[in-house]
């Protein structure tokens, strides 16, 4: 299976390296797309190789979608072909497990309407704007949809995931 | 299942996290013991908080104990009752999983002659010296013990050890 996950610098490190290690222990392989081709820093010391440009992506190659958090997705969700690849996978229904501030990124696709759904706290209004029906739990999982609200949910977001993709 | 996690201040930071959450996901209990009941503070950023002494360890309470890197082991390997708790879950088979430095205290306990493992590679002559047959592998499983070199290891280390917990 493949899967993309898309992050940029001062992203959260384990809400990075926590997905990325536990899709390549799943057997997966796993691209990560960032908006420049280079290493990208984490908030505090992770390090990861992006590989992939926002118009390189072809959301038609992946099993599945990764959203990590931090401060990556206020800038990652400026991005059109960015936005682009999200909703195609949203749209077709593969798994998206976006967690923290990534859901910043599914607001943004406007792809949220009616959806259920968790996030950070500090943006929690935003998903609700957005038409979303907002819950406080640390795992929500609404069709293909795979959300959590911070690095302690971590676990039981990629349990769920993990779940999705084996379906 | 109940799985002891033994570490110290200046662990690294993913050889605690990843195994942590990647048993909280597999849905055990894990206890962290540490020579001071409190939060213990990463190499980095990552804290985790320390609920058990030294002296406290019922090591026959446990399906499974995990030993994470950084210079915590060389802490850890000088006190007399983790080197005690971790021989027993040695002696009685217990999956043990050891990664990067965790395998001082291994070295220590006396348990590694005659095993099969891997380890950081600047340990490797004290595996040797203390009767290990080294291999240079990202996962090495000799019976009960699954060793790992270094952090981006994590994936396979893990992979192996939850493998080990479930028979």
């Amino acid at each position: 299976m493949k899967i993309l996950l898309i992050t940029y610098d001062n992203c959260d490190d384990s809400e990075v390296l926590y997905p990325y290690f536990r899709m390549l222990e799943e057997g997966c392989e796993v691209d990560v797309a960032s908006l420049e081709r280079r290493t990208i820093n984490a908030k505090y010391h992770f390090k990861i190789d992006a590989g992939l440009l926002p118009e390189e992506i072809n959301a038609a190659d992946y099993d599945g979608l990764i959203l990590p958090g931090g401060t990556a997705p206020e800038k990652l969700r400026q991005n059109q072909r960015i936005l682009d690849a999200v909703s195609y996978m949203m749209d077709k229904g593969l798994p998206v497990a976006s967690i923290c501030h990534g859901q910043q990124i599914l607001i943004s696709t406007g792809r949220l309407k009616g959806r259920t759904a968790t996030c950070y706290p500090g943006i929690r209004d935003d998903l609700i704007n957005a038409g979303a029906n907002y819950v406080n739990e640390r795992v929500v999982v609404d069709g293909n949809l795979v959300t959590s609200r911070r690095p302690e949910d971590l676990p039981y977001f990629m349990g769920e995931f993990v779940k999705l993709l084996r379906k």
